[in-house]
Order: structure tokens, then sequence, then C-alpha cells
């Protein structure tokens, strides 16, 4: 579903980004989610470069997304995620003992899995100068390693982690793309072609096109 | 409300873990929600030194909890965290606006605020006879004395994060706990009196009596 004007959901986005980081601000989820549900949005961009004050009493850390519905003001893409599959059959199972599973999955994404992944990031990309950063390499990708082997045992041979889509395959597959810079993905093959079949659904597509076509090309002034 | 021997509910917890974890280990977490909402359970553990490879079948990352209820199998404490928050007023408010609120500051704990202290453990106390772990301490230091200062402002001067104790919460405190061995909370009054009042609580007593209780002070003979 496009962006659509007159929708009562709002998601503030950012108004531009460095290339490597196009299609990777986390807005990306919540659009995914919500093409996903069927249910139309509308953006606010707020400034990368000049990042109002106030915004902090929205999002306490200062990032994006954040999410506007009525009465609800809500951050952490996990839990925007959370909030829009509770009204979504289509991302979220109304069986108990299957919406659990897909909450386990949830939750293992955002704490058990991204977090090593975007330490290797810091290694890889923002501290990649540092010496810190060099030694530390080695240990990281081995726990990282580690932890794919666990999850892809996981999967078997399911096309998802529970047999059919759910949330926790749409921030599963969202955590791993910080692997994108790695061929670390590729040595656990099941899971490489998971991350392909979650990513080649249409509403990823379209989440990812909308960001981009919504995102600035050029950096502006600082004020 | 003590361990309950004819309880449906069944929590995976360790046999035994060394010094240093005990009272840390995450069955805590299910626990304290647990005795919030004033529910019953009981407790199978698992060996800590001889984990059984069906284990992972179970909790795909070999860890503890997981959670057993009827048809009901989960791992991740966040999540069973939230599954037995979605039955209790105590841990997540029924109004749609402050249920979102809460369910914010979950994911923030497991996603925003968790992993970079875990990281900080790993530097000070598993790796820290690294050369990287000594290099790297400075620079996280400083990140997550960043993101303490946000925590705190977002805090202010309420006694919880939305006003009233939720499930966020009780994941934020827990999160938290990972600076026990620094002075870094400290540094922010408002943060360390918010996480002294969390842990006051009679439910967080409970659960880690319990857990001390049933945990084997000598460490089992590995198979």
């Amino acid at each position: 579903m496009p962006v659509v004007s007159e929708s009562p959901i709002e998601i503030v986005t950012l108004d531009w980004v460095p290339d490597f980081a196009r299609g990777y601000v986390r807005d990306y989820r919540v659009r995914w989610a919500l093409e996903e549900a069927g249910i139309g949005y509308r953006t606010d961009p707020v400034s990368t470069v000049n990042r109002p004050v106030a915004y902090f009493a929205e999002q306490p850390f200062g990032q994006v997304p954040a999410y506007r519905e009525g009465e609800v003001r809500m951050f952490e893409s996990g839990a925007i995620v959370l909030h829009i599959a509770e009204r979504s059959e289509a991302l979220l199972p109304s069986d108990p003992a299957a919406r659990a599973r897909a909450q386990c999955w949830m939750f293992a994404a955002m704490n058990s899995i991204e977090p090593m992944l975007l330490e290797l990031t810091n290694v890889d990309v923002f501290a990649r100068d540092e010496q810190w950063a060099k030694l530390r390499r080695p240990s990281l990708v081995a726990t990282i390693d580690k932890r794919l082997g666990h999850l892809a045992t996981a999967l078997g041979d399911g096309d998802y982690l529970e047999g059919r889509f759910t949330a926790g395959d749409l921030l599963t597959a969202s955590a791993l793309r910080a692997l994108d810079h790695t061929d670390l993905l590729e040595r656990h093959r099941v899971l490489a072609a998971y991350q392909r079949r979650c990513l080649a659904r249409p509403a990823f597509g379209a989440a990812i096109a909308a960001q981009l076509e919504e995102l600035r090309t050029e950096m502006p002034e600082p004020a």
C-alpha cells in the first residue's frame, strides 16, 4: 500500500542519510510491517543533520523511527512492528501458541541476534581504523558464526522460522541485513536462502522503494 | 507467590552457575514477572555443565530460560515477560496508548540499552585479559554514558518510565544490572535511584531468593 496522505498513521523518518545507509534506515521495518498488513501511512521526516533537540522528547535516543497514531506515540522499531502485528493476522497468528512463537523470534532477533551483528558493523565500518577493532574481529566473527549456526538449525528446511511468515521473520531478516557487507551469512546456506526469501516479499520491496524515494540525495546544510 | 508444584507453568532454569552469576541468571526476569502478576510456577533445571543436545530444540541458543505452559513453548526472557504481561494489568496497562508505551520500553531495554552493557561485561569480565578489551573500553564507556544520559532525561523526576511500574521497567531495571560491577549508573543519580526503586519491589526480591535457593552451590561433575 503506498504512502497515503490522509492516513491516521504517521512515521517519523530521516530527511537524508549517507549513501551506505540508504535503504537501511530503520523506518523500513515499520513500512514493511504496514505493507504486509495492508495499512496505509504517511511520513514526517526529521532533519538528520540538524536534529531538533525537542525530538528527544518523542524518541529518547534521538533515533528514527517514531510512530504517531491518535493518542498512541511510539518509538523502537521492534515495538512498533509488534503494535502493527497485533492487528494483523498477516504478521501475528491468532492461535495463542503460534502467536507466542512469533513473539519469541521477535525478541530473539532484537536481543540475541542483532546486537552482535551491529557490533561487527561497528568493528568493520565505524571503528575500522581503530586498533581494538582489528584485534576484536576474529573472536566476534566466531561468536556470530556459532550463533548463525544455531539459527540455521532452528530454521531447518522450513521456509520461515515457524513455517509461515510472521513478524519474527520480518525482524530476523532485517537484523541479518547488518551482515550485507560480509560473506558470513553465505556460510550458512539455508540462512542465506531464508533471507533472500524474506526480502523477495513484495512488501519489503515496496518499503525500501518508498524509503529511497523520500530520502534526499544531497546532504542539507548544517545549521 | 512461591513455587507451586502443580502449576501449569514450568520455567527451565540452570542447576548451577559460577558464583558471579548467582542471582543474575535470566530466569529471574520471568520469575519476577510472575511474582508481579501473582501467578505461581514450577521449575525444571537443565544441567549447566552437561547441557543436553536435545535442549537446543527447545531453546535455539541453548540458553535459559525456556517456558512451557500447555501448548505454549517459549524462549527469550523478553518474549516470555511479554506473554505474562499480556494477562496482567500489573505489568501492562489495558489502555491502548499506555500499553504501547510499555512495549516501547520493553524493546528499548532489550535492543537499545542492554546490548552495549553486555558488551561492557564482555570487556570487563570475559575478555578482560585481551588487548582489544583494554583498548575498547574508553569508547564503549562513552557510548554507554551518553545513552544513560538520554535514559535519565526520559525518566525525568518520575518514579517509573511511564509513571507507574510496567514490564518496561522490569526489563530496563534488569538490563541495568549488567553495570553492577561498575560505578557508571551512579553518575546518573536519578537512574541509580530508579533502579533501586525497581529492585526494592517485593516481587524482585522473591524472584532472586527463589533462584538462589534452587541453584546448587557446588559444580556438578562434567560427564
